[in-house]
């Protein structure tokens, strides 16, 4: 009988992996060194091996995470809202697990304890199908894990790793309706977009980020460069990094040579449209010409996209046209550009004077993150432990018929 | 470019929908009565055909619901929760339109009107695709609403029918992603099925509703025969009838020969188990033998199977194993019967002591239903307008970097 388990025993298990992860670090280093030989026979970039590879360091680093978790509020039981009806019925909804919840991702062995935490801390079972060149690594992680929720008297299935290394068993996951309750992809773009298109469980799409800073006429233009370069160049590999610099006609002459040398003392290659280009030669600045294809890429690298536009309302219709939606930003000093600017915009996060990087779980203060919804469908930007449940509706009466 | 249409030219366009549907109720009567003669003409049953017809009187009750939803508090731009984050970011998680929102449904042509209505109000497009067989009142009632809406200011394409009759246009909308941003099925099972599998756009599940009444050892058993009566036989062709009845064993001796006398007198057929066919006979109850088929269909008739239980916990394996999560009620005095079961069962709705004829949008006093999801994704149960929304994040700052 699978009663929801209550929080102590969730929070005890989540302790227990925690302890578990630290005490057999060496044994996790041990697997995950199999795992980064082969990348690294298989000729993989060094960026991606770094990211592959686990120290001691970093499982503890890891097991802290867990602990944080534990830490967080209990979504599971939460009223959502309640109400008395006129003829007397007591209607309570009440967040509950969904139930069984599928993760499939990518290299990135750290996903595996994060995401089966998250999971098990809202009262989940969880199945986990990571990369295929993370294996060794994740069968030991998940071997600690289910070892730990055991010993703290959890049924050790409430963690699975998919087994093989085949794709075939993501499409048995995909196809899993019923077993699985909902399904989240997370990785590169083609990963979710085969989820997407493919499964008949339930899919949260996460992650691809096109993201947009738009630099209105009336900005504070320290500000706007400021903004710029924290967006493109702090971490250009991650889905909140901004793809695309939108500057209205008034401000370009002056904003646009001070941009663009900050970006090249930033390393960040600029792919233009002509109005852009006209500035090429100032400070040093490479400036490739723009294709379409610039304006829908999103490059994670140190590359961005630039255009001017004649207007606020022309920035976002190019967003509307070509963002993925994840977030965008306007830099302004004017408050009806600011208002017209976040009501127009439809992505899961529309930014004022603020880095698109915030767009984030730990930065909107959720504690965790499982990843960053851009559908619109039960979950829209970072997902914290509330998105990881549904709800049921309990109604009480005393005989009550219709 | 698509701001969000503020509340009042939503408001005005719905209240010009309600007053045309009123004043040319005469062509719309005039389509209707092409289908109901090709209805006639093709067999169809008396039931359906009563279903598909519309009359001035029917249209006029159409259009006061229409007046109705007018008056339901409006869910774009309601803020769902809002905080200043520690580092000083103001962030608002706002209501926001679906965008386009599909629905494909059967035979009654009222959910023409009833869910473009909704999808109007929430500040959604709606594209509706309904029954050949109602295609020519469809297509009345469509042009009635497009040109009401494009009188009222908006564009008449906020509103538009699925074109043709044939099940392409259906696979279609399946595929329209991207274009389309959720889909809705409101109907039979099958059709709900094959959405769900074929769609690569999101879908909301609705409807099929196997849904249980649980008699424990410690009930009231009038309070029992009561809402077992109005749970099966008020209205045996809708989603949340009951057509399971399980029995505690400690009680069955008493409670079946009340309750099979008074199922056989409101004229229900009962497909019983072994336990509950050794009560033939009592009352010229007519117990037809139940197979596993009869535990897992979802009558919409004046059928219902029954079973004996050894106890409370049985049930709710019962129930997990068949139910399809719609409704399920407990009658019991027992106040841990009722906490156990409540927690133990995972449905929509979880009812202690009322019938499961209460899981339903206007009774819960949302106002309104687009269909009740049976799904765990974004919603769960009855769906009102909130439901027919999404939310993004607004973040506002001086400057913010990361």
């Amino acid at each position: 009988m699978l009663a929801p388990l209550p929080r102590t025993a969730r929070d005890g298990a989540l302790l227990a992996v925690a302890d578990a992860l630290v005490a057999r670090a060496p044994e996790i280093v041990e697997a995950n060194a199999q795992d980064v030989a082969k990348a690294r026979a298989s000729g993989t970039s060094e960026s991606i091996v770094d990211r592959l590879t686990l120290t001691t360091e970093r499982i503890e680093a890891i097991a802290s995470d867990v602990r944080d978790v534990v830490a967080l509020p209990d979504p599971v039981g939460e009223l959502v809202r309640g109400s008395t009806l006129p003829n007397g019925l007591e209607l309570r909804q009440i967040r509950v697990p969904f139930g069984v919840v599928g993760i499939i991702y990518e290299a990135r062995p750290n996903v595996t304890v994060d995401a089966a935490a998250l999971c098990l801390k809202s009262g989940n079972a969880v199945l986990l199908r990571g990369s295929s060149s993370a294996y060794a690594s994740n069968t030991a992680l998940v071997g600690v894990l289910r070892d730990a929720v055991a010993e703290a008297g959890l049924p050790a299935d409430v963690v699975q790793l998919v087994p093989g290394e085949s794709r075939e068993s993501v499409g048995e996951l995909m196809r899993a309706r019923g077993l699985v309750d909902v399904l989240i992809p997370r990785g590169g773009a083609s990963l979710i977009r085969t989820v997407v298109e493919e499964s008949t469980v339930p899919v949260i799409e996460t992650g691809v980020g096109n993201c947009h800073v738009y630099v209105d006429a009336d900005a504070d233009l320290d500000m706007a460069v400021r903004i710029l370069i924290n967006a493109k160049a702090s971490r250009p590999s991650v889905c909140n990094a901004a793809e695309t610099l939108l500057v209205h006609a008034d401000t370009a002459e002056e904003f646009l040579p001070r941009a663009l040398k900050a970006l090249a003392e930033a390393g960040v290659t600029v792919h233009g449209d002509e109005a852009v280009q006209r500035f090429s030669g100032v400070c040093d600045a490479t400036i490739v010409p723009a294709t379409d294809e610039d304006w829908e890429t999103e490059y994670l690298s140190y590359d961005i996209a630039a255009a001017v536009v004649p207007d606020l309302d022309a920035a976002v219709r190019h967003i509307r046209r070509w963002s993925s939606g994840h977030s965008e930003a306007i830099i302004t000093r004017s408050q009806p550009a600011a208002r017209r600017f976040t009501q127009l915009v439809d992505s899961t996060t529309v930014l004022v004077n603020a880095s698109t990087r915030f767009t984030d779980g730990s930065e909107f203060g959720f504690g965790a993150e499982i990843g960053i919804s851009t559908q619109k469908l039960h979950a829209r930007g970072p997902m914290g432990l509330p998105e990881l449940t549904s709800t049921k509706y309990v109604v009480t009466g005393d005989g009550h018929i219709r």
